[in-house]
């Protein structure tokens, strides 16, 4: 029996220790990347809130900002009257608030510009991570698309070792299965779609563009993984030349 | 013509006039209660978020901790040793992470705690308005409660004109309209369903309760609209004898 409890207590710690084990820088970019998308989200929301709100005081101001971080830490920042003066030169459409009631629009303000400024930190440490783990992911294809190419792919080795096909079609799986189910048109790109090649690309080279990029991403994908040479921004100097001239 | 472009003028200037008089401290209210209630739900959103992330170096916090605000503050203000220490004795089951991966996780934390600070801010926002603004209403209801009743009825002066059979069923709509066209059973109680009385009395009689409830709550808002005397805690005492004893 007590040869038993020693073995459970040993393969206990072993499968703490594996469970440990398996999370792995792959796995915090998911994480970060997962919340920068879903604080963007939220941030739209509120914003839209705030908007609403302040609209009751200063509705012109609505029109004029229409970059939503912009408008929230201008009202973070500036005084009522400084507001007023500047957007409505103190002929405002809108009420007149006492300070009382024009100061929790001011602090929700102040807050959602603090959580503006964790979405850039976010992207800051998803920048700093992915340097180090993938710098040629990152160098040929953005911080961002790199991170939800490897987030799609579930870490960077499965990554290294998918077909370039696949990479292109990371993200638009549901598009994808819906072609293979009822034949509908099979798509072209996934989270690539994003990227500027393929955005500045005429609608009828998009294909060849996506075809091109994935097949590149996937060589800087084993070259991060084997730990290989630097070699993105020169694919990158490659891609542009070949297909920046279609444009 | 130059009649007509300055009485244009007169006319414009009058609008705008009336629109920014439209703005009451009852639409500041309804404004105030809508962010508050966006809040929560974006909060539970991120926190959720939040949990899954922590959960791949401390998982066991996750269980330990059910309430969102404290969850996200502790994380906030303790330093990942005392975590550790304090709640897995050094043992956990997730992985142990280096600073630079640590930090990200406790910076969310830390926006995240502003954030319900900022709740926290509006609902004394609220808290303070009704005093000023709902006094009846804010003794007997509370303060969401009564400000939902005032932002469902769109103004106090709405609300005090109201019989009470419609503030009884105000927040009701859907399952009213339901009623009304499908002959299924009629809702018994709205936004004051969640008024400790209702929640506290027996099914059969929560219909009862809420018809009383409603029935104070609107003699509680003409009180508050014509600037009566103040009853609120009156008439909630006296709700509290005659249902209080049921339960």
């Amino acid at each position: 029996m007590s040869d038993f409890s020693k073995m459970r207590d040993v393969l206990l710690a072993l499968t703490k220790k594996q469970i440990a084990e398996a999370v792995t820088e792959d796995t915090m970019i998911a994480q970060a990347l997962a919340s920068f998308d879903e604080l963007t989200v939220q941030l739209n929301t509120l914003t839209s809130r705030l908007r609403e709100w302040h609209a009751y005081t200063l509705p012109e101001l609505d029109h004029i900002i229409s970059d939503n971080e912009r408008f929230v830490k201008l009202i973070a920042e500036k005084s009522y009257t400084e507001l007023l003066k500047e957007f409505a030169a103190d002929k405002s459409m809108g009420a007149l608030l006492t300070d009382e009631n024009y100061i929790p629009i001011q602090n929700m303000a102040q807050k959602l510009a603090t959580l503006y400024d964790e979405r850039g930190e976010l992207l800051n440490y998803l920048e700093k991570t992915l340097k180090f783990r993938a710098p040629n992911m990152q160098a040929l294809a953005g911080t961002t698309i790199a991170a939800r190419l490897l987030s799609g792919a579930g870490s960077l080795r499965r990554l290294a070792i998918m077909p370039s096909s696949t990479i292109q079609l990371l993200g638009a799986e549901k598009a994808l299965f819906r072609h293979l189910r009822s034949g509908a048109k099979s798509p072209k790109h996934g989270h690539i779609f994003n990227h500027q090649l393929v955005q500045h690309a005429k609608r009828a080279d998009a294909g060849k563009v996506a075809r091109g990029l994935a097949d590149k991403l996937s060589l800087c994908a084993k070259l991060d993984f084997f730990k290989g040479e630097f070699k993105g921004d020169e694919y990158k100097e490659a891609l542009e030349k070949k297909f920046g001239g279609n444009n």
